[in-house]
């Protein structure tokens, strides 16, 4: 396997920035090109190598055999991936696109000879131009990598390479996986953000002078700009309905339970225990694995790893070392 | 009006011990007695001035004239209340329990011939004993105090300047829209986090492992003592009711809206709009308004002036002084 070390970021918004700049603070090659004049500008007048259009970035990126880093919103993947196919059809591409089978249904269609591993880091989404980029923006964050049993596992440790590289560690799942996911953690608490500023509010001015802490910290994500919040949910529709339907059940249960009985006793007990389940995972213990990348059957090792909650966060060779929550 | 300057305190858990230690540091006079205790040993130790019985407690305030303060649980109240009828009947009796109508409700059953202001100071709740009170607690917080067009303005005023001596605003609010306010922006915020936190960790370790700050700050409250966050939510059970199904009627139209036309727009937009509604109310420039509490009424200029996001910061002999936000 030849270490990759170039780069080429398609997109320089806050993510793709980011990208681009912790890959060459760590000693990456890097260049990218983008949609937005605006943010190649910026770019370049930070002393980026930018390239003044996605085609020729990507022609240079097929030359240089980089890995292609596909960071535009959903809405413009298709339009780039034809660009991918026609000058690098066999690249190494991922994606920073906040969901994954969408993505990755795009890839088969229009891009399907590139080797593709779809990623997502969870970092920060409140701001979406190249000024609010920052190279640590990925430190200690977790950085979603897809994997299914059919994976190139070469490609998967070169882009898995990367992603520690800039900060992260690395959360192996399948695309089917991180959709659901990111359904109940991410894209539910901004639906009902959204909600609860809405009731909020609707109690006009005495309502939202009495807003204190439970209030103030759950409609905090309803400030995000709205057409970044509806990308992110609506693009992750499928997975995402029947999480709407799941919070409709419960909180149907929870009226009914308190007109009938007066009682919410199920409904703040399972809350409860839900978020000591959080605190619990966030402070277990680690216990240390290491799974060797060039073994054709790791990719079950590497799901099995994500679903308990695990991340690899070093990569020597072909030699991944993962922390895994300790069981108590 | 003579000026109250002693004050009993019955319950001293976090919001009657910080009541009591806020008063005796701005120059009360103040004692008091709880059902629990190990909450009048920790009182006494730190040598505040307790009784050991609430009956003790109640005779004391009778002689003195003294202003009391209930501060124990919804489910106490009765029995307290009984108290204070045999003991001081004709008292000034204000209340700090989370839901007003109910307790009013009660007073006017059990002690009908106090004179009755109750009262809710908008303060931390995540922790309930004398251990975790504070002479600060109220600082700058809002602290409700209720008015109907019938309340005695003296009494109204003797309340509100105990509360503006703990460091509070004080908000002029009826019962009822007290407890409509609250249902929109703390009890279901309560609701809606421990419901998150449920749907959360329903995709186990992984999707936990994924959470970020929007999780993070949308499942906060659901980290609160269960029995503390039900008695609140449940007590409030009559105005929480219409704003769970209020709730329900928004999280639905999301859900039919996301299935049929794949778009969030109308949720997240209104989300939105909702959430510069608070961050406005909270940045607006306030005019000052005076309202003297001799003049029969004043009561409706009180409502007024809550219903706008008002407060009274100020109480001088009868004239209050409020901040009023600015329209813009």
């Amino acid at each position: 396997m030849v270490r990759v070390r170039e780069v080429c970021v398609l997109g320089l918004g806050l993510i793709g920035g980011s990208v681009l700049r912790a890959a060459t603070a760590a000693g990456y090659s890097g260049w990218g090109s983008a949609g937005s004049a605006e943010d190649v500008a910026a770019a370049a007048a930070e002393g980026f190598d930018v390239e003044t259009s996605i085609g020729a970035a990507i022609r240079r990126a097929a030359r240089a055999e980089a890995i292609i880093v596909l960071a535009v919103p959903l809405t413009a993947v298709d339009s780039v991936l034809e660009e991918v196919h026609a000058h690098a059809p066999h690249c190494l591409l991922t994606d920073v696109v906040s969901v994954k089978q969408p993505v990755a249904d795009r890839v088969a269609r229009v891009a399907p000879a590139t080797r593709f591993i779809g990623s997502h880091p969870m970092a920060g989404a409140t701001s979406s131009s190249w000024a609010a980029s920052s190279a640590g923006l990925f430190d200690g964050a977790a950085w979603v990598l897809c994997i299914e049993q059919e994976t190139d596992l070469a490609g998967w440790g070169e882009v898995a390479r990367l992603a520690l590289d800039a900060g992260a560690h690395v959360v192996p799942a399948s695309a089917a996986a991180h959709d659901a996911a990111v359904a109940r953690i991410s894209h539910l608490p901004h639906v009902l953000a959204g909600l609860l500023a809405s009731v909020g509010s609707g109690g006009g001015p005495l309502a939202l002078s009495l807003a204190a802490g439970s209030f103030t910290d759950g409609t905090r994500v309803a400030g995000t700009r709205p057409e970044l919040t509806q990308a992110m949910t609506e693009g992750n529709r499928d997975a995402l309905l029947p999480v709407l339907d799941e919070a409709l059940g419960l909180l149907g249960a929870a009226r009914a339970a308190l007109a009938s009985t007066g009682s919410l006793a199920a409904t703040i007990n399972a809350g409860h225990e839900g978020a000591q389940a959080l605190a619990r995972g966030r402070s277990a213990r680690r216990n240390a694995v290491h799974i060797d990348l060039s073994v054709a059957e790791s990719a079950k090792a590497l799901l099995a790893l994500g679903e308990q909650g695990g991340m690899i966060v070093e990569l020597d060779g072909m030699i991944a070392t993962g922390l895994v929550p300790q069981a108590r």
